[in-house]
């Protein structure tokens, strides 16, 4: 019989592995799913390490991780788009259908979300999930499983990316060169921008970040926000200053250059999370008409575009993957994340066979690269 | 011989009358004008007062005044739209046609904008002007003169409001309740909006709003931005928050609260003057997937539609004149908006007869109404 | 025990009335309703005369009915927004809210849709009815059930205004005079447009739109579309062609006239059906760069704000009603809207009382003014 | 003394060859301009034959040709972004920049424009050239003057998949693989169009389509356009149906099919020219709820990203030329473009040296492979 074994986080840097019940299909549009890998999020660090994001507190043990792919492996009786055997990448987060949100197309802003590994909501790093059958996209055959499990960050860089309308032609300068940061520019090259500028504080990550989807990057410097603005403008040869900025860090001195770094008429998104409140050139955003906009997770459509851009060859996320290892190491890859040794880590599903160097342990050579490009493995 | 008198700005709290040259037609397609009445705003106080906005910096003497409505007396050879005795509202700046933000409809955010009474450009309180005829107004029979002088301010709204994207139903907060707040709320009822909420810090300012356009007003009090985010929520019925927040204020706190206020995808505008950077709720706009944008001046088919809000009487803008008094007392008219005892004063041109007491002076009545309200005049 | 009385139609021109069971609560969510009143759609009508619509073809009898508002008298368990008692607008089309379209804001384009007398699926026209709660939408203390029943053509009127983008300001053509042209005339004021022109075959008809929502009428002649067009643009004063043309009667004739009458860079929707394929100026439509978008059914906040704009006394519905009739009249009220005698006519439910004159038969003054204005009913 | 022989049509199918003066700079803002290349447009081939398009009629001599690049040889004095040598792409429109069109962004529908050989205005196909100097682009070194004169053609498919609001992932139909229609095509994927079908009734252009930018071809067959839009669903999978169809063609059956092949919800962009009336499917665009829109020329920006997907390598234009001829050929060049010999010809300008068979005769294996293909050089 196959494992449901559960990595569970009791509290605050106290994590177990327990064998759970297999799920059982409760709704005729459901699939029952065996997860094969599952990537790390920071907010699953951040909940291992705090316990709590904003007011998302976790109050009972709660089964960790979002980032999977997995293998159908029975369907409702109403499933008509899938069947037994289809890999598929996971959505996550189901809304109720039901509210203005919903129905006008905004389910990521559903007030009733069940988000998994969000308390009081279990989890995907487990043997077994059932979920909707249309938040379950089955995946080409010239998509991997491994890469499935990277379609869900993938989903967040394009949720930003449409949130900032880029068009072909388009400069976009992107704050921040983590994982979500770097696929913001992938995305941002697949929708036709001509100039993507990388902007970090770690010289390493911009390395990547060039050899990755940019065309320039800047390093920010400790001067004012306008300061760098003015640089990076003058730098990557702006003109009357970028298309479009998408902040990918959360740091305040990245949001306030931001705002000091588009054109007038501009864009600008807000893709990272940090502090809730930050010193903010208001009157730039005034004078500027600049257009900004927040983006949360990942709505229609999403995650079925993220699939097609590594289908069509657009966006590598293979890249980013520093390696994968198997169940019983899920702490240890969460340490590898959080001391920033990595960019992207999978964790096999408990019923993974993970054989040979190359799969059970981290890649070290690429370890060993990332480590010294100072990656932080935070988006 | 008709007098080209113009009220001069020589350096801060120094102004004088002086006697120039009527200007004479330079293009094809100008227009001269005889200035009628000219309103007083905000920025020729600030001018008057500091010598300076921002970087715009009064150097040489300077006319005051944008706001005006006149007479056309010479057209040039082609111009079509326009004849002598025409009766018009004047846009007071004219952009380049040629630059990317002119070419693509975006003429306000023109880098070679010649804006009246903005330095180093001569402003209207004065005798005669020149203008493109396509920057001139001709005003319908049942617009009068002194409503031509209104239409600048109204524009601003206008633009304020089309940034807002406001839809009919949707429920609008204005933050801040001076002349452009109060236009701004009667354009959002006029553009469908069922549901304006006025905010002040003064109770007399919101019963005038109350009698003017909001349907609701709140009362800001001295507590956190996020608390009177919830009460004005709660107080004004909004349920999940509002469709649209727009802040004609300029003041942090507003601006705070703004967020706060504002629905989960809705709209944010920021169209009210004030510090270069404030403490901003930006995780708000994040998770909220708020959409903001600034808004700066008026752009295409703005005064046009300012024209026919008048018109066709959806919005009301002779209830916001105190007053209007001859040229030679222009200074007075500063002092009395700087002291805030009227929402709106018109000067009347230097060749305009202002015969008897109700146009001669300001209305003393209303003058004591808009007192107790504690208006201010600031926008 | 209530009746469960049901119109059918069991074949062209065969109706009957049976008494069917009472519904049940299938799902948590779900709501049932006893109608109180049904308005008759073109559509009653043209299954009641041919038994088929394209290839919607009736094979079994089928409830007629879709246009209702009722009474909450069961909320299931998971029923949060409404209450035993509730007097509600019935939105009376279900989707699947899972495919594409549902899950991108659009489920009126749904292609699994259970629409209420759209065969295989019954009508309203009955004692009571199950739907889900969030497609019932509680009505304001100042908006009756008769109004309440008029909701889902207002809706249609709605959706195709909004389909439009009529922003404030704008001119608006609507061609086609019946029920859902004059509610397109009146949604279209509602959002600022400040000259609608009705446009129709029949005289009197344009006389009862121009006291009703249209500022000008245009009779139509029998001449060229393109030579329609222009007269239409003079007579209306519309210089180089109106902001947006409706098509509300789906008549060749008029939808040519429609692209002529646009402005460049104007838009025209197409709301009303009529045969498959017409003669049409498409190098009009190329080289003015007009807009064409079709309008089908209703949306995400359609129903909502139809309900404001009656609540708001922005748009009259009950203008529109001619009379109200008992349950056991419902196929002599069809004959009259066939016979074009009324714009609309209500329909009580089985369990409704009706007492006194006005009431219980059509309103005799109405009727003959409708009938002397040629109105035919159909939209 | 450089020459400034330009080539003229007296009247249909009467061409010849005259000196005419060199013009000289009219306003601050203009540049002079000699000419290297210009291609030949359909319009170009039409007047030659038929002596008018619609409503513009030839009356008197016109110099032919608007498709061409130069070298600027003198610049106004207001000139800042231009200076003598600049090689440069020429758009050959010049709008009034006063009316309403132009002031919101869309001058390409502005009434008063000035079209090079659109009478009663002279073509390109001359010497020198004076044109504004925001209408001359000025091209990257790594494209050539040759690559220059197709800018004009790829501006109109830029504009046409503009209208189109192509975005990354979606399907995209052409009807017809033209010059116009092959880039549509390739502009398409530089949007991220993930599906590319081209479609034609000559299998040979379909060939070289697929070679291009296509994914997918389909050749048109002799049965019903609601059969062919079927079959051109199921052969090229696009389930549903299209998210995007865009004619390219203007034939009728090209643009019913579009109506039957575009999904629920889609776009159909009508960019190519023919009959002013045909029959057309308006029942789908209303029950589909389609936006339909039309394209006419190019505007704001269209250049610009025109040469940046040249620069950029994501269009290539040079792939569509056939050969190069020298200015006294131009006669001869009409011949083969009016035969279907060709894809794309450039007539080198009068003070061009031409040099080696290459460049001053047509590619001749290039003009088999086209002739098999059954090139039309229609658009």
């Amino acid at each position: 019989m196959a494992s449901n074994l559960s990595f569970i986080l009791n509290k605050p840097n106290d994590v177990s592995f327990e064998e759970r019940p297999v799920p059982k299909l409760q709704h005729a549009h459901d699939v029952l799913v065996a997860i094969n890998y599952t990537g790390i999020c920071g907010s699953d660090v951040h909940y291992w390490q705090h316990g709590a994001i904003g007011h998302f507190v976790v109050k009972d043990p709660m089964v960790l991780g979002h980032e999977s792919a997995g293998t159908v492996v029975e369907v409702g009786s109403a499933v008509k788009t899938l069947r037994k055997g289809d890999r598929i990448a996971l959505e996550p987060g189901y809304p109720c259908r039901r509210c203005a949100p919903c129905l006008s197309g905004h389910y990521n802003l559903c007030p009733d979300m069940v988000f998994a590994a969000t308390p009081p909501y279990h989890g995907t790093l487990t043997g077994f999930w059932t979920a909707p059958s249309d938040f379950c996209y089955k995946l080409p055959d010239n998509v991997s499983l491994q890469e499935g499990a990277l379609i869900e960050p993938l989903a967040v860089a394009v949720h930003i990316v449409k949130q900032a309308r880029v068009q072909p032609g388009q400069s976009v300068v992107v704050m921040g060169a983590g994982p979500v940061g770097l696929l913001c520019g992938a995305v941002a090259r697949a929708f036709g921008a001509t100039k993507v500028v990388a902007v970090d504080i770690v010289q390493g990550k911009l390395d990547f970040a060039r050899g990755y989807a940019a065309t320039h990057t800047y390093l920010s410097q400790r001067v004012s926000a306008e300061e760098n603005g003015r640089r990076l403008v003058a730098e990557a040869d702006l003109g009357g200053g970028a298309d479009v900025v998408i902040d990918a860090s959360g740091a305040g001195p990245s949001i306030q250059a931001s705002l000091h770094v588009v054109r007038m008429g501009g864009t600008y998104v807000q893709g990272g999370m940090g502090k809730a409140d930050i010193s903010f050139p208001i009157m730039a955003l005034c004078l500027k008409e600049v257009t900004a906009r927040g983006s949360f997770r990942y709505g229609s459509g999403d995650y079925k575009l993220a699939i097609e851009l590594v289908a069509a060859g657009k966006v590598d996320v293979k890249a980013l993957v520093n390696g994968v290892v198997p169940f019983k190491d899920a702490e240890e890859a969460f340490k590898k994340v959080k001391e920033g040794q990595v960019i992207k880590i999978l964790i096999a599903g408990p019923n993974e066979k993970v054989d040979g160097a190359m799969d059970t342990s981290v890649d070290e050579k690429k370890l060993k690269e990332a480590k010294a490009a100072g990656s932080t493995g935070c988006c």
